[in-house]
Order: structure tokens, then C-alpha cells, then sequence
């Protein structure tokens, strides 16, 4: 007999009506009252369990009425459709077979668990409700993010992991190597001679695929990264990680004017799609993660995305007579109780634009002022910054003399260069912190909370 | 005025008719008599072009019709059907404006190009007609994989890069560090102090996401993960790389039975797919990189998967009577000339199962006879093993002496050991070289040639 996933109970329960199936699980728990009992099961393809009615019929009904929560069961009944009670429909159990029963040594007995405790036992927490939704939210969000750009014609890239180029500044890149560390071969003058590593040179994992997707919008006009991003910051807080995933769109002839449009359609349309596909993952996240998540959803999608330039916001905030820890410049950041003050002015998503060009990065196209770049923070309410975006500096020796201002090494990304000589084009892109946007979608807090297995600072267990 | 991409004037040429549109996008080729002329435009967004009509009414008409390949345009013309000539519809250009014109310098002259030559302008090498078709084909390829696997209730899982686990034998890891190489701390034996590290222990980079897999699919039942794998192979061969995308779904409560039925049913799924949404591209691999894969592709569209244990193969390896370069032996591998002769005597796929154990890895189940694995490869006609697959062994007692027996570590993976007694299940997961089912799909020999920027022994550019 073939196994009926619950999902599949609960897309269209009357398919199955009296009929006898099989199916798997895992046991969230199980009432008795000696002569008959309820299991609620979960095999994890729908957040909604089945509940299994059973008697002292079975044979082995005295071991199925003590079991404990994760043990995992085949089961096999006859589907009944309850119109009139709590659940839709429930199995009236034939037969139980325990495949292996767990006892009280199981981490995670029916009490509630902290989310501490949880990350400790991370090989277990995807079995809790909390992550059955988050990771659930998690996996289909990457596919809202997959079908947006590839229903709008964008060309999926996968943009290498290791590369030799150290421009961004290998303090922030990892190192890697095949050499055996205690071993490690020297040259005449007694440094380590990578000519002997399996790339023949110094190899690092890099922090963005933003180059080499430069290169294909050249190609194919519109195309996106997605993949994961290493960096070695040693920050411990509750949106750091050192591993995490990050999305990379690039698109040409493009001016941020267009970018910010496609911005915000994006984000619309992958919030939708979430709302849409998992209504009870994300009912769960309101009622016990965060109250309010539904409202910020739905207020975000009935938004338009204000437009400010970096210059008004400083503005706004000097007016503003508030006491800021940091006090707002025109050429400096803004800091989280800055975006914080600002959205809330707004009431909703705020693009600020026009950064000064001393605090963002060199590929960044210079404005006609000379100062300013047009860069570009996507500002949302609550969690505030969530996507960075640029129009590109397209002038070959605008770009040179901005990665000398900015001590760049030019050298390992001529290649780079090459694109603004050979049918180059005004183009734009952007970086959304995957991580970041499932917290906003869940609106759970720490970052170590919807990765499947976070790497942080001394933590790499797993 | 929006631009529109060229890709929307071949979807829906009907609602452009006789409309003034922008068109942006890259010089193919230029022809003219002085008089007027055509431009061969590409915006990459689609593997069909848009001619371009110009005459000497341009003011810059003499520039225009010396246009070199790969010059970036920006055009405003009048959309017309052309319903009787060899393309569809045509742009009459009121304006072009030259955004960059390109000189003999450009590397990408119109002559034809090697593969080699275009390797190493792998920056500017997807704007070919060959790399259009091929990394449009990628990107299609990927979606597919993810819809497959989103529509079935699988849960996408993002599994970590980086891992403290050394159980796969670390020589085939690439070790990551923050440590300067000239400058390593040392302990009080003059051994390398990686509690200073990051991570306070030695890192590596996973070469699979298999057993973090398995945590999944015991809570969610069906997931897959797909990213970057990373692997230090010495090997300068047609089908190696050191760094490549991997496809590994796990499945619970699902034998090597079922899991045969997956696999057909997902190749078959994503061939399709691709075929479908790719038919220009598909056509132009079939013409020119290699005849014969359209037959090659419908023919395993319309197959049955056959399924044979490694013994019978041996047996039927050698009553061939054909001279084996590699003698086939019953506990030994099969080798890429019995593969090919496999599946030419089968006529199709080929599901190869029930492998000795000792050249199987520990992971997998030990059939009852003591001496074979629920270990699955599925060969492919002409292209040989494309996917490896297992159902896992469940008993914890037998892990753990397969694991002793072939000296893997069980220390830093208790965790993976403890998914054995908390719930355990039969559970059954592949991997596919997503590189090789490119290749597969296009017809390419050279896995250098699917990936955007190939990480092969000594080549690590861009």
C-alpha cells in the first residue's frame, strides 16, 4: 500500500472519503482513557496534523496508548470526514505499527522549549511547530524569489564561491586551502608559497557574486544570483551570521529610477506569494512569534514606497528634536534608531537615495554633484534596512579613479573592468540578506532562528 | 519611455503592432548598401533577436552601419509584422543612440571562436549564441528542479558550506580560516592553535549536505537541498570541477524502491520542462554542439528505467565476450566502457542496484545478504552514472560498525548518529550533479563550458 502524505489529506480530503490508507508520522501526542485514544500526528508535509482515533482493538493497544512524543508510527485506517467536530476529517486506525517508539530520554518531551535550548538540539528543532512554520516559510520563500525573477525573464547565475580576487578585503573574506596547516610549504624568502595550492594562488570564499553578475547582465540583461555568502565578521548579534544566503539581481540599461520600481514590485510579489501558500505557518508566526506580523504584512503590501534622498532624511531627523545617540550627518550613516524614526514618520517602506560617496562602496555610479552616488537602502518598518541597491558606475575611468580613492586592487578584476570598454551600458543591481527577509516574513528576532544550521563566532557544531 | 524586451516582442508581437517602442540591447552583426541597412540587435533576454531597419535619414547614419559586434544600442522605431519574410516582425529605427560602440579590439569579433579561446574571456563569453543557449538552458534547468520538488511538498533546505566535521575524509575538504597564512598561531606543541579561529576549531567546506539532510527529511519527511559543493579533487578531466552546484533530496519513510520512482519521475519531469520552455535553445545544441541530443532526449522520455542489480550486470558484462580494459569483477565498480555497454544493450537508463558494500560509503543500508547496499546509481545512454543514491541504514548498531570498519569519525557527528534512536524511519535520498545534467540536457563535453566561471585545478580567474 502507498503511503498518503497529509498534505495531500488536507488539499482534498474528499478524494480519500472512507476510504483505507496508510499513512507515516511522527506522534506530537497521544490521549487515552484506557479503552480508546487519539494520536495527533505530523508527517511534516503540512503544518496541520491528522488525528488518529484508536481502541483496544489493537493488538499492541496497551504500547500505543503509552507513546511518547517523536515516536514515529505507520498507521494503517479508514479516512472519515468529521464535518460536525473540531478537525475536518480523522483515521480510524486499523493497525499501528510503532517503527521506533522514544522514551523520556527523547530532548523534546511535549513541554515548551526555549528558543536557547532549541538551537542546542538544532539536528532536532525542525520537528517543534515553531520551525515546522519558519523553515517551511523559508523554503518557500526562495521559491517566491525564484519564480518572480524567472516569470520576468531574469537568468538565474550561479556565480562562483572561491575566488582569487581579494578586492573587497580579504580581512573580511575567509581563506581557503588544501594545505595541511602544519605543513605548510615556504618560499626562499620563508612565506607560504601558494603556488603549490591546488588554484596555484591564494584563494578565498567571496563575499558576492555582484561582479560576475555584472558580466552576464551584459549578456542577458536581466539576471539573479542566490546562493550562500560566507564573511568573517566576528559580531555577535541577533542579525550576524557568518554564513547566510543572499540574492544578487542585476539588470541593464536600467537607472535606479527603474530599479526601485522593480524593488518594490519584488518584494510585493514575494510577500504575497507567502501569505498565499502558507496562511497557517504564518497565523502561527502572529499568534505566538510575533503579534502583529499579519498587520505589517498586509499594511506593507497596501504601501507605495516612499523616496527620499539620504540629504532630506538627515534633514528630517535634525527637525525631528529628538536626543539621538548618533547624531545624524550629511555625510554619514544612518543608524538603526534613525530608520527606525523614519519609517514610522512615513508610516510604511522608505528608499533613501542619494548616499554620500564616502561611506558606500566604489562601483557605485558618482552623481552629477560630485559628492553624492546614487546608491540606495530599502528601509521597511521594524526591521529596517533589507536591501541594497545601486546604479553602477559605467565610466571606465570614473571607476578607476574611485578604486584608487578607495586603495582597490585593480589588478585580479581588469576583467571588470574590461565590461565599461566593451558595449558597456548604464545597468543597476541590488543585495536582499535572504536571512533578513525571512525574519521580516516571521518576524522572529535572531537570525540563528531561520537558518536550518547557523554558523556564528565559535559556534560551527552540526 | 519604457523599454521593452525583446523577449516580449516574441511572446506577444500582436500588442506591439505598429507601436513606437524603445528597444535596448547589443550589436550582433550590421549589413548595408549605403543606403539602408540592418542591425542583427540582441538584448540576451531571449535566444531570438530583433532586426533593426536603419536608413540615411539617421543622423548618424554613418556611425550606425559601421557599427562593430557587441556595440550597446539604445533604439526608438516603429514595431512592424513582417508576416512574409524569414522573421516575424522587424524595428524601422526613428533614432539610434550609440551608448558604447565597440572597435576590432572588442574579443569577440563575429568569426567563430574555440571553446578554449572563449574560456578565457569567460566574462564576455555568455553573449555567444553557444552560451546564450547554454546558460539560459542552466538557468531554466535549476527552475525546473525546484518546481519539481516545490510542487511534490518537498521542503528546500539550505544546508551549511561550512562544517567542523571531518567525516568525509578532510583531504577531500577545502580548509577555511581567518588565520594570516604567515603568521599562524601556535600551541605549546608548535601545532597551529585553531581555538583562536573563528569558529575555535578547524573548518572545512562541506562537500555535501546529505547528513543535515537527513535531520530534515525526519521532520518535514520530503526535502532537497541545492547549492554549491566544493571539492578538492586533483583532476583535470572533462568532468570534473572543484567547484559545482549538487541536488540532494531525502526522503522519509521511503525505501530504494520508491526512491527509483522519484528519480525517474523527476528526470523525466525536468527533461520536459527544459524542452519546453527552451525549444530555440534545445534546437541550436542539437544543430551545433551535438547532433542527435533532441532524439537522445525524447528517447528517454519515452523509456522505462530499467532496473538490475550490480551482480546480474557483472554477469552480464562478462558473458559478453567483448575485451574489457577493466575486468569486471562482482565486488568491484563499474567502469565508464561497461557503463556505456550497459545502457546500449538496454537501449535506455539504467538503475544499477544492490552494490557490494565495501566500495559503497558507510551510510547506506545493508541488505540482508550481508555483503550488498541499497546503493542505487542510475546510468544514463551516453553520458553514464548521473545520479547516486541510497536508502540509509536505520540501525544504529550497524552505522556504527560500518562507520568503525571504514575509519570514519564518529565524534564530531553523535548528532547524526542520535537521528537513529529519536524517531527513526526508514529514509531513503540521492544526489545529482547538477553540472552533469546540463550536460546532459545540452549535449556539452566540457563541464568547464556549463559553469559561469569554472574553479578547475590551477584556474581560479575572474
Amino acid at each position: 500500500m502507498k503511503r498518503v502524505e497529509i498534505r495531500c489529506l488536507h488539499k482534498s480530503a474528499d478524494d480519500f472519503k472512507d476510504k483505507e490508507i496508510l499513512v507515516c508520522g511522527w506522534v506530537k501526542s497521544v490521549r487515552s482513557n484506557g479503552r480508546f485514544g487519539f494520536i495527533d500526528l505530523s508527517d511534516g508535509t503540512s503544518f496541520r496534523g491528522l488525528q488518529i482515533v484508536f481502541d483496544d482493538k489493537l493488538s499492541n493497544f496497551d504500547k500505543v496508548e503509552k507513546l511518547n512524543a517523536g515516536s514515529s508510527l505507520s498507521i494503517v485506517g479508514q479516512f472519515v470526514l468529521t464535518p460536525n467536530a473540531k478537525q475536518p476529517f480523522e483515521l480510524h486506525a486499523k493497525s499501528v505499527e510503532i517503527i521506533q517508539a522514544t522514551d523520556d530520554k527523547y530532548p523534546l518531551q511535549k513541554k515548551g522549549h526555549t528558543m536557547e535550548y532549541l538551537r542546542q538540539v538544532a539536528y532536532l528543532r525542525p520537528r517543534t511547530n515553531t520551525f515546522q512554520a519558519i523553515f517551511r516559510i523559508r523554503s518557500v520563500t526562495a521559491m517566491a524569489f525564484h519564480t518572480y525573477f524567472q516569470e520576468n525573464g531574469y537568468v538565474y547565475v550561479h556565480t562562483p564561491i572561491i575566488t582569487s580576487a581579494d578586492c573587497e578585503g580579504s580581512d573580511q573574506m575567509f581563506k581557503v586551502t588544501t594545505f595541511d596547516f602544519n605543513n605548510l610549504p615556504k618560499d626562499e624568502n620563508g612565506k607560504v608559497d601558494f603556488s603549490e595550492d591546488l588554484f596555484g594562488k591564494p584563494a578565498f570564499i567571496t563575499g558576492s557574486g555582484q561582479l560576475q553578475g555584472e558580466a552576464f547582465a551584459l549578456a542577458f540583461s536581466k539576471i539573479y544570483t542566490f546562493g550562500p555568502t560566507l564573511r568573517t565578521e566576528n559580531s555577535n548579534t541577533k542579525v550576524h551570521a557568518n554564513e547566510f544566503w543572499m540574492i544578487e539581481p542585476e539588470i541593464a540599461f536600467c537607472d535606479v529610477n527603474g530599479l526601485m520600481d522593480i524593488i518594490e514590485e519584488m518584494t510585493k510579489f514575494v510577500v504575497k506569494y507567502v501569505m498565499d501558500r502558507c496562511p497557517d505557518e504564518i497565523a502561527f508566526c502572529d499568534k505566538f512569534i510575533y503579534p502583529g506580523l499579519i498587520a505589517r504584512l498586509k499594511g506593507m503590501l497596501g504601501s507605495t514606497f516612499q523616496r527620499k534622498t539620504h540629504h532630506e532624511l538627515v534633514d528630517l531627523l535634525r527637525k525631528s528634536g529628538k536626543k539621538w545617540e548618533f547624531a545624524p550627518t550629511y555625510d554619514g550613516d544612518i543608524a538603526k534608531e534613525h530608520e527606525k524614526f523614519i519609517t514610522e514618520y512615513f508610516g510604511g517602506p522608505v528608499f533613501v537615495t542619494d548616499w554620500p560617496k564616502d561611506i558606500k562602496a566604489y562601483y557605485m555610479k558618482v552623481n552629477d554633484d560630485g559628492k553624492t552616488v546614487a546608491g540606495v537602502d530599502l528601509l521597511l518598518p521594524e526591521v529596517g534596512e533589507i536591501v541594497g541597491a545601486s546604479e553602477r558606475e559605467t565610466r571606465y575611468d570614473v571607476l578607476v579613479s574611485r578604486m584608487e580613492e578607495m586603495h582597490v586592487n585593480r589588478e585580479p578584476i581588469e576583467w571588470y573592468l574590461n565590461l565599461r570598454k566593451f558595449g558597456g551600458c548604464p545597468h543597476s543591481g541590488f543585495g536582499i540578506g535572504f536571512e533578513r527577509f525571512v525574519m521580516y516574513l516571521t518576524g522572529v528576532e535572531n537570525i540563528r532562528d531561520v537558518l536550518p544550521f547557523p554558523r556564528t563566532p565559535k559556534n560551527c557544531d552540526f
